[in-house]
């Protein structure tokens, strides 16, 4: 706690100072463009990966970088989706996984979470993901959590489909959806290709959406 | 968008490899001493704060910095917190509420959400706090507001106990509980101090914690 | 209830001796190739719409022909999707709205349920489709009803999507998903194109499925 | 997929122009005199059973012709109840089992459904008759089966008490309840006896209902 | 609090050597026959309606004597009604209502309930009895007070019906069930006579319980 | 229910004529000053233990005193809560375990609960005394148990803690909570310092309570 303690005196020091009136300017009002849905993990800082500035993205971070299907009893995530879309206007939702994920290595591995009663039922969200994921073959454990990394970032954009605030702004062309997978060790990250239900390099494919062309969800 | 993906390619450009070195022995193992629970508001970034790396902070961010007190169908911030708590073992959890906040403004100006559903329904969780702060009077509404603010901060502490890893950690004296408040305007935080329930400024009581001194869940 | 006694009694004189063989045959097995959601609406008969024997379909029928997203506390819609998917086999499934239909009606001219809250409460699965409809202008309300009809079974395709034992047969390309829309006074049936999002005359179409060309959800 | 589809031709073709009359007549609004609650067995069709046309039952389909209890939250079979009797004004509802049932050899066989969590936690609705048939001495696994079939029927006819709309119906001398099992194999049908509690052949005990002489839940 | 605590002196000094034998029995084990359920009314004590003794009933109490049905999230009335039947076999379970009861007056009168949530959520376990009081005539608001209490007490003997222990013990003949209502200014109770469902004074029906003769639930 | 019976036929003839004053002026009102919540267990009788006459307490009584902690699906002891402290104003709740308690044992000695599935759910509400006695090492199971008695009573007072009415109460310093434990062999009652954090003895403690002495809650 003592290091984090002397970051806050070291912000206040350095950071704020160089940023003074862009606080000011946001001290009573944030317009953020995009939402972010990244996993708790501390090795993955949205800010940081797309070098953003306060104000720059509204943030929602769980284990596992989950997005329940709605339902009756709409929890912590529908409602902050809610937020977002509705009352702020994002146009763009990142869903963003990552590699070395160990929510997804419980999934995977098909780990015992008996002792963990919360985690269980939460990773149940990404049941429909870990059947596909279950029922293929993979050449080695290691190829498994990724594709179970990226199966789950595909499910989490299935179930956010589900929330009518995400329908109605999916229909009025005011919202992209992009589903990411970001690897630690090199910094890359890949992007769910929605005409082809592929991942490819975000580097190279920077127009790539996870939305497809043709509006599956209106008509 | 495009700015988004712009500031990614400046982070492989540039932050990625100052850190390449940090990454690579973060490729497949975390170790965050604390975890930290803060809104989901684009102006509250844990991490520049606190100026801490990858692999510092575990991180929550829901609208309200919101913990559900436990019970029998634990959302994703209760396995977040059990994860946390039970596989990571952090030993501080910081709960940061800040200024000027959306949902607490929602609630202390009693904003009509009925076309809000999810959000009316998530922020039932800080009622406890909602019904106190109602019913105190305040100068002003940006008083009843810094009022609401610090009040759902406290009443998510209430919360948190509730949640069995930390009725746990907190018995065996590894884990002590933060309570804060980050005024995005001046780049302040003041803190709760458990022993008195007032606020004081952070940087004059590195010290201080919400954990009581007598451990009032033990017994 | 004479008028259905009566009937059965004449389902033994007539309908049953005529397929005693099938019954024989079907009294310990069914293997429908199958699953029809309907509403519980009397008009819609499943059967007689598609000129189908016993052992043929495997039905649900509900009132709005919804099928709730998969979530903690699966229902008895799930259930049945469940059963059907992964124990039956089934290869088809498809959702058939309807005109004239009551629920859809409730919905579309946003009336008051207050003293129905059941009905309310299970037509919130219908939100996603229910925002799109209200936001969007129609001719008349006749057309904002049907077009509520048709949003609800692309609403309902979402929300079927994310569950498990769909993901995984659509994953191995054992299920194929489809949209209809009867219209009682014509007998006419409309079956959305999944590549267009549009619905079109299944007269004309007999190859049309909702299931996009591209596999959205494997990956 | 291709018979549904041809079938869907022949109806058009054949049933339809024979009921043009009928179904123009419907276009606009529909008057069922009761609502029929089944399994979603392929091989149990209601209209079938009761020669009936369209117009004339409501039909409720699910796995195990279940309706759960009324609660706090309720789902798809109380709200289609709820609509059948307080807004279609019903006046009988027909609880309908039958023989070789999938999900009642499910209980009664104490099938291991853990990887059908769904149908698991449906199937806990009719754990008031699956404790009673466990504990009682039957002659062999099929009378085993057929006791929990008909044991169901009275636990839902049970459950379908406790809502409110079925309890006012029940009040005001407006509704009657009726418990059958189906036999698939020979066609004939057996009804509770609500004075008895016992079943007696349908085609010999026409007037036979599940709805007690004395009414049990007024006062 | 002082009265409180200077009666458990009392206790101490005079009530509890009376019965030290007993309670030196007692330590280590209860036997209670009867699972007595009442309001939490200060007005209605069991033990001492029934001058019963330490030892002789097992106890719930809650704002209304009620019962929820049978569910799939059981709470704490469930499990309670769970333990006195299946585990300590109790041969009786008594749910009694009071005349003047604040919770059904609420219901009664059908008073706004928007600031007491969590009653609110609670009452609605006596819908099926407030719908059909609210449908009858009565002479006065006490009238219509009186036949809440005693429609109420009905609905919640519905609803216990519903729960698998209790299924079980009334098929095995091990448990009846008694419906009472108490009159606070006359000490007097009226018992449910389930073979007519009119209420009759208890003194002169020592007998009578709301089991019908013919066993409803088994078959 | 033979004697219980003629328990109630005493009372009218002795029990009741004492009290005829206070049973009338009790008629259309009660006016509790506290509200007492214990276990269902039939050796437990508040109103003896407190010698208490009828208008005294509020109770409530469920298996092991359990109060959830307040979320969005309040149930009965939620709503009696609420009831007794927002509608009655009462100034004191004591929560009250006891000696043997056989949901504490249970838990205590982890006893398998997979064939009472009410109970099982229920109890999960002390899960976070249960696992912080299960990580502490004992003398003897009767200490463990012991232990569990008194850290399940702790967590239901951190439980109530979450409730909106209680917080309020607490704020505005018209609410006091106290912890007990009955012992039921000796007579004697062990109430919870809140400041220390351990249990004296109540005869010799008389002031003391389990809300500390600053108000953790307000700020
Ligand atoms: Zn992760
Ligand atoms: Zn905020
Ligand atoms: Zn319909
Ligand atoms: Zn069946
Ligand atoms: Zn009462
Ligand atoms: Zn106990």
């Amino acid at each position: 706690m003592q290091d984090i303690i002397e970051g806050f005196l070291k912000f206040q020091r350095e950071a704020f100072p160089k940023r003074s009136g862009l606080f000011k300017e946001l001290a009573t009002a944030q317009n953020p463009g995009a939402l972010f849905i990244a996993c708790s993990d501390s090795r993955v800082v949205p800010e940081l990966l797309t070098q953003r500035e306060p104000g720059d993205l509204f943030v929602i971070r769980n284990a596992g970088n989950i997005v329940p299907a709605y339902g009756p009893e709409p929890g912590g995530v529908s409602a902050t989706v809610e937020y977002a879309v509705a009352v702020l206007g994002v146009t763009d939702i990142i869903i963003c996984g990552h590699s070395d994920c160990g929510a997804m290595t419980a999934i995977s591995s098909d780990t015992n979470l008996d002792h963990l009663p919360a985690v269980a039922s939460w990773l149940a969200h990404a049941d429909a993901a870990k059947v596909v994921n279950a029922a293929r073959t993979h050449g080695s454990a290691q190829e498994r959590l990724e594709a179970m990394v990226r199966g789950n970032v595909i499910a989490q954009l299935t179930n956010i489909r589900t929330h009518p605030s995400v329908s109605l702004a999916l229909d009025q062309n005011r919202l992209n959806l992009h589903g990411w997978v970001y690897d630690i060790e090199t910094g890359s990250i890949e992007t769910l290709d929605g005409a082809t239900g592929l991942f490819v390099p975000l580097a190279d494919n920077p127009q790539t959406s996870a939305t497809p062309a043709t509006a599956g969800l209106a008509a």
